[in-house]
């Protein structure tokens, strides 16, 4: 039942994502011992507008 | 207070969303014992890039 | 594939909590149109102490 | 380590976004004593759709 | 209606907790323009076994 | 800057956690093209009162 979410900054290609999905999805199965078919993967795309550290938008740094 | 969070596939009409949100608002109500305004609803439209089941996007199956 | 969160004050029972979820679940079916083995809640207790509406925490209201 | 994540209606301005990340960043290091390097904030917009209280969208209101 | 998670290791005082969630609402009104009462503060304490940078625990750190 | 969170039932132990933070910060490195120490994440672990599926608990199954 593992549901994992990711958020990222947008502009990863499809392919990437594909990727992703496959290598975390495996790397949940092996570790914790579930089947595939129960791992659920959000992705959410943030823009640079939209994450910050040490209180600096992406976008401004 | 309570506050709920829903992330389903995009593409739902507007007139789903508004049923979605008065059926659930409901459900809480009456499951919960609490007062309608202090139900709280946000909803995520995901792409079907961005799900992904048993390691598999949406998009791809 | 919808995916529901709801946090919501600790302290309710669990014959409380599988009402809310039955109830839930059936709104989402209703609206959405999906079938109810898709549809996936996740509860968040939390305690007074960790809410804060209008700058003040549930504890001290 | 903190990690803030801001859900907000849509349509403020990248000013607006820029001053709330550097005042929420100082009010999480003077209040819990984190230096600000180790604070993350996450925005996300959220449309008038996708918002609800007392079982009606914003759009709605 | 900003609603504000906040994700942190456990450990940190009531004390510390009420100041966080005055200075954070004051923040988001001072920024966004927005009235106190309508700012949600949700917070959620982590052990350091459930939080992980560069793939270590920070139990483990 | 990834920042992944894993819902998952609890009672896995600390050293599955451990292998799964490794193993998952390395499949988002590989997939993504980030450095290790960009990567957070979050576990949150749900006790059985607290996930539902198809509108029944899992404590319920």
């Amino acid at each position: 039942m593992p549901i994992v979410q990711v958020e990222m900054l947008e502009g990863h290609t499809l392919a990437k994502k594909r990727l992703m999905v496959e290598k975390v999805t495996e790397a949940i199965v092996e570790s914790l011992g579930v089947p595939a078919d129960k791992v659920t993967i959000i992705i959410r795309d943030m823009s640079k507008e939209n994450f910050s550290k040490a209180g600096k938008l992406a976008c401004d740094q």
